[in-house]
């Protein structure tokens, strides 16, 4: 096994005050890889990284179009959002049209990221709920889905119609055998996979097109709606959506619970999947963002690269004491 | 120089999910090397894991006395607060008895970690001021030293006669020259230095009897102030706090940021000094109680190690889906 690769530092004067070391698999669809940092075969799990993938026997099954999801449900189905009112709002009207309501999901209360509706919960002096859940429109999507196969309510039970849906779908996009799931930080199951497999999973969706079956059709569709509504994947500062809109159509991105994170380009055709070992997001962030310069798709200098790739640390005072950036040299920077 | 060290492991389900490196040194009085992970020359920012090095001259000059500091404000000069009412107040007042106010801080404001702290700023529509900066009590002891030397109001400038007198402090106590500096979140200098010094250093307050002189004389106060108040140390819930209570005044600990960590052990007449190489406070919090463990002075089925070191991970849903642990072996645990 190789070992993990050290990939972003920070630095703090003259010193390198901390680092950290990842994995990275950059791959066709066939499957080459193209380029890889690390251990290509690391087995993680890809938490939400892997949503496009839990959306697909949404849209497969064809309960997508049977409940008239427009691609803003599709690209929420995809989503680890903010928990502002631009994504609990069109979360809860899905639920309603599907009648069904908040308690519904089996998600759980997040308090959201969003500093507006996080700041209006505490001066309502209301609590979270299941809406505010990052993954809430994936669990939308789950319900359905499970209302379309006519199956029962605890869709996040692993052998739930739902969930065995998604691990065949997962398994035939990774083109691997799960060697097993974890439970989530949503309570879905999420099935461990190679960087590799993911790698190539993502390039699948890249070189998807409409027309050569459901599942082409599906991760056409997906990575358009992504594309399509970077705000809703992720929401305002986030590197998802920061990064979509620097991309204006020319990838998707998505991050995932301990720092994995994935990139869908179809005009390249490839697919990426990263694992900062020890779980940090501004790790995670920074990297994926170098891989899309070293690619050639986003400028170094582009607002977005500067704010996840290489941001300055400012003080308390705003000071600027130092930054974080890629180790130099690991991604050709 | 030796490899960072894995120490602390994130489990999801059967699975590892993320693990985090680090260094660390036990040592003696006399500079002896009693254990070490990774590499002990390891030059690191011990960032606010150095607050009561910074405190020293603070106490040594006699400007404390001068200033009739009680043993709670010592505390306070040494702490990473969280913006408290009981942090904030105290800081307050003492900046009201000098005939100072908040503005002549210069730590810059910064919102608190106190979560009712926070949600009364949001609620009164405030904004954080200075005085919640984690290092206003630091400061405050700044601001003392300054009056009592008859100093200018810049005290964080690095030639300034506080921060000269700091640096003088802290090469003496950790038995190195310093390879340099850089600027704190809050503005003032930090000192580069090994983590064999910084244990070393800590050693030396570990061992400091009264009535040894004022750097002895000192460093016991500045020690037995840390013990009597880990409330004003850091806050609820934080590791700083809870691992003082549970050590019941066989030690002092102090965090730093980017995942430092000090411990002061007068029964045992030793000091440690550990950094996590990627920062995440998770994996400090969580080493430096593992070697309390080691040491036997912390039960590891008391409720701060269950806290802070075998944390289980539960979900939104308060499912139980994993555990952060100690790396097996590697703390003799």
């Amino acid at each position: 096994m190789m070992a993990a690769v050290e990939m972003i530092e920070i630095r703090r004067g003259a010193f390198v005050e901390s680092v950290h070391r990842g994995h990275a698999v950059i791959c066709d669809a066939s499957g080459d890889i193209v380029a890889a940092w690390g251990d290509p075969e690391k087995v993680i799990l890809p938490r939400s990284s892997a949503k496009m993938i839990q959306a697909l026997p949404l849209v497969e099954s064809g309960a997508a179009d049977a409940a008239g999801l427009t691609s803003e449900q599709l690209a929420l189905a995809c989503a680890s959002h903010n928990g502002a009112a631009i994504h609990t709002g069109r979360v809860a009207r899905w639920l309603g049209d599907l009648g069904l309501a908040e308690g519904d999901l089996r998600c759980g209360a997040q308090i959201p990221d969003d500093p507006e509706a996080s700041a209006e919960l505490i001066r309502s002096a209301g609590a979270p709920c299941q809406l505010h859940n990052n993954c809430s429109g994936k669990h939308a999507g789950f319900l359905t889905l499970s209302r379309h196969l006519g199956a029962g309510p605890e869709y996040v039970a692993p052998d739930h119609p739902v969930q065995r849906a998604i691990r065949a779908a997962w398994e035939e996009v990774t083109q691997e055998t799960s060697p097993g799931f974890a439970i989530d930080g949503c309570s879905a199951p999420n099935f461990a996979s190679s960087l590799h497999g993911m790698a190539r999973a993502m390039a699948g969706f890249a070189t998807a097109r409409a027309g050569n079956g459901p599942r082409q059709d599906a991760q056409a569709r997906l990575v358009a709606a992504m594309m399509a509504h970077p705000d809703l994947v992720a929401g305002e500062g986030r590197a998802c959506t920061d990064l979509m809109r620097a991309l204006g159509g020319a990838g998707a991105v998505k991050t995932g619970a301990e720092a994995c994170f994935v990139a869908i380009l179809p005009g390249l055709g490839l697919g990426v999947a990263l694992k900062i070992e020890d779980g940090s997001f501004r790790a995670s962030n920074a990297a994926i963002a170098a891989i899309l310069v070293q690619l050639g798709l986003l400028d170094a200098d582009h607002p977005a690269a500067l704010r996840h790739m290489t941001p300055r640390i400012l003080n308390r005072r705003g000071v600027d004491t130092g930054q974080l950036r890629p180790v130099p040299g690991v991604f050709g920077l």
